[in-house]
């Protein structure tokens, strides 16, 4: 259960970031829709490590195979196994790792909780567990954009004080994906960029926001009361490596505002009830209102750095621990296709709820 | 499954703002716990409307009745049903939200979803769904405090621009409980009520910001992936109404710092592992760490305000409606605890899984 | 979890013979289907104790309540509570069974299992509890009628050594319905009755088979591996009180016959594809294929006599009990009803499942 | 959701016969438990297609590779992923099967479901797809035995008309292993063979009975309305192929008793509530009582045969089709570690959901 997301269309993922791989089992997909490792591939490409001058130099290829639930270029309806080979195993380079807790990684909570833990390279905990859920997402996302005619995307909107303003109705791939970065803006991003760079060679790290956007959601998809697709997002945001919050419409803003000045005006627009305003984010009472999806993401920069650091070991002594071999000064240019995926993943399990229910 | 939430003590709630009543049955409570109906009412009592002159002054008595689960005054391990009859129907008072949709509110997305509505009070979407959810949590609360000594409490800690300064490891309920606004700093208590009831005069409304704080959770609850106990708690925090947002520990504020700024240096303290700060906000990794856990929750302010304002009709025609009746000009003081139940429901689920499966 | 039953028409039982009530909460109707009391009584009715001479004598009038989930006549989309209030409660008939556990009935398992029992009349393990099942399956009941045209019945065929041949194709509720122990063949239905008369008579009871039958289910409903439609119908009546096993189509019987004489043999009429024998029982790999799915359901003689048993008492002392008070020589004729609600609860959770999924 | 089975110890089966593999995730593996591919391929090599003369002469070796979940020996607590690749694709002896529905094969029900299958060798309704339960069943019979002191095991009790007896309480796994029929009666057992062998070259196929016990579950396992320990354990087996019924206990011959002579009296003996006969089959209201567990399972005979019979095709014209190929003329022997295997999962899953609920 820990390890599957979604109700109706569920995702089960496994795997060590050391260990025979890392995969997804995809069930609940619908039949008959064209896939292939091709539908898959480029979104493990833009999260994998190496991709770029300023991500971690792990090297992987994370090439995907597709085990089941295919045939002939069709799903079949039951269940799609998809499974990544891990490659780059370098004990070596992480025996302190055995002994230490990291501060900030999970190493202690693990052991707290489990008694026991894979401490090469962070086991569960690398971000490695991650590729599952962008396979999982490539194909939410295919569903999404073929049956609903609805775009998911994501970009980075903020790293540290660098911040850039995004518009949810117009943003597109094509600028986000036009820099490393992931920043739509071209000016920020190579601020952003910079910013990176002297992070890594400071052996430092920096966090900052992710802004997710789901355009074409027609009105209706969501819950009532716990699984408003708000909570839904704001679950499936929170589980991702290094989140540390979410917002969605005016989010925290909102509480600079009156209720008068808060509120989303209807009127009639090409004969659809539209807001004239979309402070509501697309979704109001839980479910969506027909308006662009909008939210934001904050991730906390990366645990790992370059200095030594005070810590314990599994012994209970106080030591320092300094961080070594591969550094990844942000992890936002491959938070984007994470966002992009447990935000597709949200919206698939609703859409098929939706016509469970309602028809 | 819409309407449930938890894993292992589960929650079902039911009920509409108008009709026979409404209510929520617990599953998986363990047995043998001394429960009665006076373990209920007070958290009720809290929640109620007309509790205070600052909040919305319908008039619902909101008793409890434990209809099942319990014999001789234990929990017998089986479900509790609990219902509240609902006494204060008046539709007259809403006669025009039958054909008007309320900005900000669920009438239009509920009918885009099911075809139909009951529009009186708001039906499903009204705020006295939550009196199951503080039902719930008051036992979840109970089991907590009285089988792993965790205490749970929450507190307004901003209102629009006021705020106050909330130090988790020592705020009472006490102090919170201290005034009608629930904020435990006195003075900024008396500013707050003092706007509230500006807002009240102008027929406006503000939010605000609550903070929710969990002490003594041992470190290992949670789960790695999907189910971090900070995911969870997201979840719970967006499900309720007006609910904007989430933050855990450091939150949004944590793209301001390094990694290096913002780690947590782990030193032993009394034979334990603790961290010296607690930007992690008392989980990492998905797991607790044995230290506080806290977060904070925006809420918007009040959809409904006694102003004409622009929206649009059943029959697809703009128009304009007023807001009416009764009018809540804050819903901070009465989210307190509906927060509190929340996160009480997330770790009571959490406590029993870790318990199932690591003994 | 364990009282609740389906994944996307789930509903939730909750009550114990003797305290508030008994009830259910339905969750995931779907909206706009016409409801009222009247819909669920007549099934309450026919499950109701009393209703007739061979039946427990116990008088409920076991009224419902529509609590939640519908407004002016249709159904909402939001969950659906129902309440029946207890009123026989007669502890005192009860009194031994403080102390004694009743051979072959769940007070000892449940001692066992939470430390803890409402001994009042067998509480959650009372039949009472089935009120809720019957309740909710009225409302499958009729979506599969209104919405499917599928049409949901069952009958006593056999009590101790009396049965009759049961033609699943043609046999109607007219004709089950016409004798008070709902067989359909009228001169072995005087047989059983004069039986459970005698059993009567001497404090005895007897068992015997009721046979499910559901004509009209589409080819396509079911899943493929763990849900297989005839897996969820074993669950769902291997969780009736009293019910001893299960057997789809040809059943136990299929072992005498080999391969070549068991098959069905497909042809095309009436340009559909039909099966010219049906000893699959309409459900081939787990899925419907158009065929009148039948299956039967051994209930064992029900544990209450009026003789002298031996047992042990809750201290540890080997002692007797004797059943006092109301007697139900034969449960059959009660569980018909129930029979059907939890199998029109099974189909309408697959009917839905498979608009999720295909479309 | 539907390839999922369990709560808590919840497996997820994926793979079709033709593809890159099969295989299964294992959620909820309490960590510590010391775990090799080596506790799980013996349990695979007695499901082995070709493991002996009587069984399909398929040629796959079936070996197991663990891909996560796994440390140094132990289990991590995190999920457990397992693969067998497939090898013996010869989709040119099924080339037939992509146009013509086999008959009571499930070629049909796939097409009306899904609107396309994976026609090579069944798909995903090959007996392969036991292959990922069989090798999370050996996982829980070791945490069972281990950690619970439970043993599981299941014998062939039945072949067609020839029948041995099983006492549950002394049935020992060598006297089932000792025979290649797997029926703890020699003499049975030799007659079996040769009647399957009889059955092989005529082209024929035969059925029968599995039974299934489980010694040593303490009492209070179980849950008391749904997930009554029968219910899930019917549900258990009737998910798997080619099953046709299932019942606990006494069974359908309850139904030829009276209550007095069916109730199993309580005694105490050493200290502990035992009852002096079993027929309710270790489990009372859903509950295990603390007697040994029994009951059957009847597999209909193979549908696979040799013989030209009555079918349609995929155009919907009558036609014929001939088994070719291999001939599996009795599933029993393989079904016994199946059995098992489910059996298993059950009973993990609800001694977690016992530790979970009753501390």
């Amino acid at each position: 259960m820990a390890n599957s997301f979604g109700h109706l269309f569920r995702i089960t993922t496994w795997g060590e970031s050391h260990g025979g791989g890392v995969g997804v089992v995809v069930d609940g997909c619908p039949p008959r829709l064209p896939l292939t490792e091709a539908d898959i591939q480029p979104d493990l490409d833009r999260r994998r490590p190496g991709q770029s001058a300023i991500v971690t130099p792990r090297k992987e290829a994370d090439t995907v195979e597709i085990l089941s639930g295919t045939f002939e270029g069709l799903t079949l309806g039951t269940p799609i196994a998809m499974l990544v080979r891990n490659q780059d195993a370098r004990p070596e380079a992480y025996s302190e790792m055995a002994t230490k807790f990291r501060p900030s990684h999970a190493d202690f909570t693990y052991t707290a909780k489990y008694g026991v833990r894979n401490w090469q390279g962070g086991g569960r905990t690398s971000a490695r567990e991650t590729i599952g859920r962008v396979a999982a997402g490539a194909i939410a996302k295919k569903i999404l954009r073929a049956q609903f005619g609805v775009e998911v995307l994501a970009c980075v909107q903020q790293v540290h004080h660098l911040s850039c303003v995004v518009d949810p109705e117009t943003v597109q791939v094509a600028a986000i994906e036009a820099n490393i970065v992931r920043c739509p803006d071209p000016t920020v991003a190579a601020a952003m960029i910079q910013l990176i760079e002297q992070m890594r060679s400071e052996g430092n790290s920096v966090g900052g926001i992710v802004t997710g956007v789901a355009r074409g959601v027609p009105a209706g998809w969501g819950e009532p009361v716990f699984d408003r697709l708000e909570a839904d997002l704001a679950k499936a945001m929170l589980s991702l490596p290094a989140s540390r919050g979410f917002e969605i419409g005016s989010g925290f803003g909102s509480i600079l505002m009156t209720g008068l000045e808060h509120n989303d005006p209807f009127r009639m627009q090409d004969g659809r009830v539209r807001t004239t305003t979309n402070r509501s984010g697309g979704i109001q009472g839980g479910i969506s209102n027909g308006e662009t999806i909008y939210f934001r993401v904050p991730f906390k920069p990366v645990a790992t750095v370059m200095h030594e650091q005070e810590t314990v070991d599994v012994h209970g002594h106080d030591t320092t621990l300094k961080g070594r071999g591969r550094h990844d000064p942000c992890v936002l240019p491959r938070a984007v296709p994470m966002v992009e995926a447990m935000t597709a993943l949200v919206l698939v399990d609703h859409a098929l709820r939706q016509r469970a229910q309602c028809g």
